[in-house]
């Protein structure tokens, strides 16, 4: 169905039978997925997936990617839908999305920040493969190191057994029998009798147009050159961008205020992903949306990873060459962020629609 | 002198007479800024001048600027010159540029690193003029602070109180007389009567051919894009540049490692203020040589910086506070020289020649 362009099944198809085949697909995956994320999640009771062979999570992420594009699908078209059914699926679909999301983003998070500091404290002399790293001998790297797996495996081990107790949870079942009705059988409105392309276009346009309001917001002239020179410290020169009153005469706290900037950027990535899908449903390409997702969704994770290393700085008794070792590593996940913001506003249409609203209503 | 073209007073003056109007230039801005700068060393025994009053310092900037050409001079065109004359007086040019140097460097370092941290300490909202910085409100920020300035006034005091004894030392007052002597008399070899033109040309050739092939040498490739994504770890990615066989197999310290990275950078900055130099002798236009002057300076200058933060981070009994700011400091001023090679990569010019040879040799 994703595969076949919607030009030649929107001609004869209504906009119910398109949307019941996407959701009909991915509500298989979901229940194909489910079993094996939960044999999956059961046979590592302690014994986590090491951070060399997530293969063990392949279940989980099928899982994961189904959850997504039904709550995606749900949220464009849901003027389509029986409301309150939308609505009340949309909560589990979201609820099972955060319980399951944790644990893989954990271990990428662990992946990433260990492979950053064994970069970071590389012995390889100057010239070799890559250069020396900057911590490269630092007496204060491996008790970073040990320090940073510590707290990611615990926190990955209470995210574990979250999801081994809610995996048998009614709440579950019950959601897998909302997933089970959904084949086949989604509780459409008459509107969707209309022809696919006159009903789901304007409405994945519609999904299409939040994104590109949310990225003009984006302080992309921020990014807009390389380095700039302040990249760590200003993340960026002057913005326009208007601020809450509230927050102009508070002096704010680090990670609340990177919160503060990176708040938007996570806001475009959920509407970057809500597009995809939409995208997905009319059968129209997704590459262009695809790349910028993973733009976002590294620019989420070296975020994620940056407050990871500011906390971990704040465990009491750390010694200052371990705390020193944190700092570089909190810079170096928010140069990361800082190069995906650049990334993204060179990858980003420009002019900015760039044929996404054709696509979508064409 | 310098801004006459050597077009038209090279076809009639001869290689003497272009380099000996060069010395006597700079030699008599020696003259002029040495009573200055020993007034100025004098003027404030204790009292050094503030970050924000480098003022203070212009006869010392003077001084440093003739100090450095006449020593280029020297070096390019030393075919031309008595031997053993010429090896002494740039010995002497050398130990005064060491001496002088010094204290501006500090100034400039303090200047540097207070700034950064102001900057990544500033309480701006987001969105407001330049967004926050990564250390707002963190409480190791003044701490660190205090210490930078502690610790680079206390250098700064070293090396005025050395700049005091040396300004009344016998060894200057030879070097003043011997730049006496230069003005309208330099010691020149026979060969300095031929024409400007041919005999000229052909050593600020090998200036400039020195630069070539230094550039040649640095890893521009690891630079030719902007972030890469391992700017702080890996200084780039895989550079096929030799390393000596003893480096291989012993770990090496951060700063030994980073150093061994920079010491390239740091000679082709002396090459290209040699030949900077060698193109004033010639009145060729500098303009291209000033600005990447200008980026390796700032290259040098961001790498002793970074250096100043991790030697701050070893002090004995700062708190991990403390520490984790000099980390973020250490990383941020790392940045800066990637940033420079990355400029620099970018306005060196390409094809590299780009009728430097010819401008020199024309």
């Amino acid at each position: 169905m994703t595969d076949a362009p919607m030009t030649t099944s929107a001609a004869t198809a209504t906009a119910g039978e398109v949307l019941s085949g996407y959701l009909t697909e991915q509500a298989g995956a979901f229940l194909r997925a489910l079993p094996q994320a939960v044999g999956e999640a059961g046979a590592r009771p302690g014994a986590l997936p090491s951070v060399n062979s997530p293969a063990g999570t392949a279940g989980t992420g099928e899982l994961l990617r189904a959850v997504r594009r039904i709550g995606g699908a749900l949220h464009t078209f849901d003027a389509l839908f029986e409301e309150s059914w939308a609505q009340e699926a949309r909560t589990e679909l979201r609820w099972l999305l955060a319980l399951l999301a944790q644990e893989p983003a954990y271990l990428r998070r662990s992946a990433r920040l260990l492979a950053a500091l064994d970069s970071l404290s590389s012995t390889a002399p100057a010239g070799e493969a890559g250069g020396p790293g900057m911590l490269a001998g630092h007496q204060g790297a491996p008790k970073a190191r040990a320090l940073l797996d510590r707290q990611l495996t615990l926190a990955r081990t209470r995210a574990h057994s979250t999801v081994l107790q809610e995996l048998r949870s009614s709440r579950l079942h019950a959601l897998a029998d909302r997933m089970t009705l959904l084949v086949g059988e989604a509780p459409l409105l008459a509107a969707a009798a209309g022809p696919a392309g006159e009903v789901l276009g304007p409405q994945a346009a519609g999904a299409l147009g939040a994104l590109d309001a949310a990225v003009q917001g984006l302080p992309l002239h921020r990014h807009a050159g390389a380095y700039r020179g302040d990249a760590l410290h200003r993340l960026g020169p002057v913005g326009p961008a208007p601020v809450p009153a509230q927050s102009r005469s508070t002096p704010v706290d680090a990670d609340a205020a990177l919160a503060a900037d990176d708040a938007p950027w996570h806001r475009a990535r959920i509407l970057l992903k809500r597009a995809r899908y939409a995208l997905e449903v009319c059968g129209r390409p997704t590459a262009e949306a695809d790349a910028l997702d993973q733009v976002l969704d590294r620019h989420q994770e070296a975020a994620d990873a940056a407050v990871t290393a500011a906390t971990a700085a704040r465990t009491p008794r750390i010694t200052p060459a371990t705390a020193y070792v944190l700092g570089v590593v909190h810079a170096d996940q928010r140069l990361e962020v800082e190069a995906a913001r650049y990334a993204f506003g060179r990858q980003w249409p420009n002019p900015p629609h760039h044929g996404w609203h054709e696509w979508a209503s064409a």
